[in-house]
């Protein structure tokens, strides 16, 4: 990729200074901002990690402006960030200090442009925050199903070119399935117009693909036309006390064929994760009396108008499992404060792992019959390493996804438990590759991890993603320092 | 893309019969034939298309054969028409008549070369016929649901390489929706090895996408990860008439929400359609009495291995249909020799339509709250050309796909007729593009709709296709003519 030194900066001087100031015209006042104080927020990401340069920040209000401004940029090689709710886990939208960056933020294109119920489809702005578009979906008697603990503020485009995951993709898929249609702008400027709402669209490449997942590198995603489902009727809710991992995979496989593949949430959470959040979260109780090594939040959703007795199905599946021993205690949620109560557990671990101290995160993937083997050989590596390192692994197994964090020991120093960092990471992620598995199930590379996606993935397609790079944005003007 | 002339073809000339004279010893005295007769079924297509120069076809046996035979290729400019089961409706799998093109049959490739009942996937090779493959994941108790008319012959090699739709879209996808991995041979002769069964995997970009649907033109797949169900336990088939298409898409958004998504069967068929199955196929008949204008075959599915009484759930289903009109009268199988009587009846309707004589056939989608109001616009337009023409659009309409099929009219003379195809579907595809649809929804581009395509698809994304094109495959050896 392009680097910018000092001297073609100072030798395209004029043309920079001139673009810059073309941009503020194309914002007009009140869309863009060079104020350090305001430039902050756009600045620093959820993680606290701050970029400390940038041009400016621009908010346009529509895609025509996004058109204009990046076609400057790409004449006078200004790189631009795009950033939605700036809620990435890895430095995926905020400046790499080259101070030759603006942060394009999509905040003020936050338009449901149109909804079509008969057609299951809506379409909507890239700023639209994930929240707005959840209840945009259910006042039309519909459903959008992604769902992420940063909802409330990350926004629709970010989720896309991140291809989100959360807590519903066992049954939904991961943000990427969601979408039927794109419009994005490209790097010299043009409106790829792809915005439509069909399920059966044979006429080409599927050019879409390009732009979900690629975190911004290869366009800038403005607007979707989105899937939407049946809204669901009924949600029956347990919170169950599992043996050991391998337990927790075979209920899975249980509950998918006894229930006809109605399993929405399957998320497993250790002890210690269960005892961090009660400790520091307000008002958290651990929903059984005894304490258990492994618990599993397991939701049965129907989308049925007419009465399927989804809670009946729920008890049978729990009392088959107690009987085989998957599982060893249980509680059913009776209602909907004592389902929130169950999920307020799962939210909370990364809030309760902050507070508790420094930790070591990583979010991988294996196939999910390996899930089990994975957990206890990675735990017998890194406790090899650090035998006092506490194990806070939680998350997706449905998908084959954990959160395998490692927490500092108690009483230990953060910045020498943090230095090992990349000691740790490498064991886990050594082994997630002998099992065919992702160093990145769904938080994507980023910044973060652009060291380790050099070093773990194959060359081949390393030079594939670099190949597509470089023709898709020749100038290397779009998010410049992630991914690649 | 690139154009061979003699002149270059002489000056490459030892180059080029070196080229194939390693590519032979490479693939093996039985890898090979280049004896008209018996290259005579690989050059010609299910429609009967031919293309009638090939310099041979090789019929490889690995994935390294191919890596080094594309490898000689590229070398020496010589042309790759890969081929599956060579039933492409577009002419997407034959020579295009250069004389300067081998045709590289996957057929030898078919082993199933994994199954993980745990993980849901099979790692199968691109040569394995569709209905083995079913098959395979059947005896593993699983579910395979890509399925279309030709799946007796069809490779799935080839269906993930055109992106196949086919009768269970509405609830599993297209082709590229069931992939989670592949293996493929780029333009250079290396091998690209993305075949990891992973249902989350964000470490950059998925570069899957680029090979499925772009018709070969990318890269050869070799082999996929694909995913698996739990099998259906319950499947309850009923035969319903429908007063109008508007009425068929009102009981679909009934079904689809009173059943809780369990449908997986949505398939429009016209009167005439039956009427030329009952009249051309043996064993044929009406599941009712009564003559009706328009048919709906719905079908409801449970992979519930607890009993959920899925028939009452249709009969329920049914009676409020007919209490609102949609539904004017129907039959339900009782078992499962009535349920293979409907399929006979919908399975046939393209053969039928063949003995009958010519007929013009469209493969479009438009989002599903139009598809009533395209039936009906299309038909005055196309019946303003030709009052006499018989339309037999019949489809999955679920999906918002109709084959909008133009029958000659009876005592007409076959050539006179075919001559206006090109008129006809100018027409039609007018109205798919005005109203936001596609007018390749599941067959694809190949060779037959490369005009079509470059008239209606907007120049961004046809530059885009290009550019893509161009440089993953600079030499332009992959199945040239196809697409664009």
């Amino acid at each position: 990729m392009r680097r910018r030194t000092m001297a073609s900066v100072t030798a395209n001087r004029v043309d920079f200074i001139e673009a810059l100031k073309r941009i503020k015209q194309v914002v007009g006042p009140k869309g863009w901002t060079n104020d350090l104080e305001s430039m902050l927020p756009y600045m620093t990401d959820w993680r606290g990690m701050c970029g400390t340069e940038a041009l400016m920040v621009v908010r346009p209000k529509n895609t025509e402006e996004i058109a204009k401004l990046v076609a400057l940029c790409a004449e006078a090689s200004i790189s631009i960030i795009p950033q939605g709710g700036n809620t990435s886990l890895c430095g995926g939208s905020i400046p790499q200090n080259s101070g030759n960056e603006i942060i394009v933020s999509l905040a003020r294109m936050n338009k449901v442009r149109n909804i079509d119920p008969d057609n299951y489809t809506i379409t909507v702005e890239a700023g639209c925050i994930l929240k707005d578009l959840q209840h945009a979906a259910s006042k039309a008697k519909r459903y959008f199903p992604l769902s992420l603990a940063a909802e409330g503020s990350a926004m629709i485009g970010g989720n896309l070119s991140t291809n989100a995951g959360g807590t519903n993709v066992l049954r939904y898929g991961n943000a990427r399935d969601l979408v039927l249609g794109l419009e994005v702008v490209l790097s010299d400027g043009r409106i790829w117009n792809g915005l439509r709402g069909l399920r059966k669209d044979n006429t080409g490449y599927d050019l879409k693909q390009l732009f979900l997942g690629s975190e911004g590198t290869l366009g800038i995603i403005t607007a979707a036309v989105l899937k939407i489902f049946p809204e669901p009727t009924e949600v029956c809710s347990a919170f169950c006390a599992v043996p050991n991992v391998a337990a927790a995979v075979a209920l899975l496989e249980l509950a998918r064929s006894e229930s006809g593949d109605a399993v929405e949430t399957f998320e497993l959470m250790p002890r210690l994760m269960i005892d961090l959040v009660i400790k520091h979260i307000a008002d958290c109780k651990d929903p059984l009396s005894e304490r258990y090594d492994f618990y599993v939040l397991l939701e049965l959703v129907s989308t049925a108008s007419l009465d399927i007795r989804l809670s009946e199905r729920l008890e049978l599946i729990l009392s088959n499992a107690f009987e085989s021993g998957l599982v060893i205690d249980a509680a059913i949620a009776q209602n909907e404060t004592q389902r929130q109560a169950f999920w307020k557990l799962r939210e909370n671990a990364s809030e309760s792992q902050r507070i508790e101290g420094a930790s070591i995160k990583n979010d991988i993937s294996v196939p999910i019959s390996r899930i089990a083997e994975f957990y206890d050989i990675a735990w017998i590596k890194v406790a090899e390493m650090e035998p006092n390192i506490r194990l806070v692994a939680f998350g997706h197994i449905g998908d084959g996804n954990l959160h395998y964090n490692l927490q500092i020991p108690e009483h230990s120093e953060k910045n020498a438990f943090l230095a090992r960092c990349e000691e740790f990471n490498g064991v886990i992620n050594d082994i997630v590759l002998e099992m065919g598995g992702s160093i990145s199930a769904e938080h994507g590379i980023g910044r973060l991890k652009r060291k380790e996606l050099a070093r773990y993935k194959d060359k081949v397609s390393m030079d594939l993603m670099k190949t597509i790079k470089n023709v898709m944005d020749p100038g290397g003007i779009f998010n410049p320092g992630k991914v690649l």
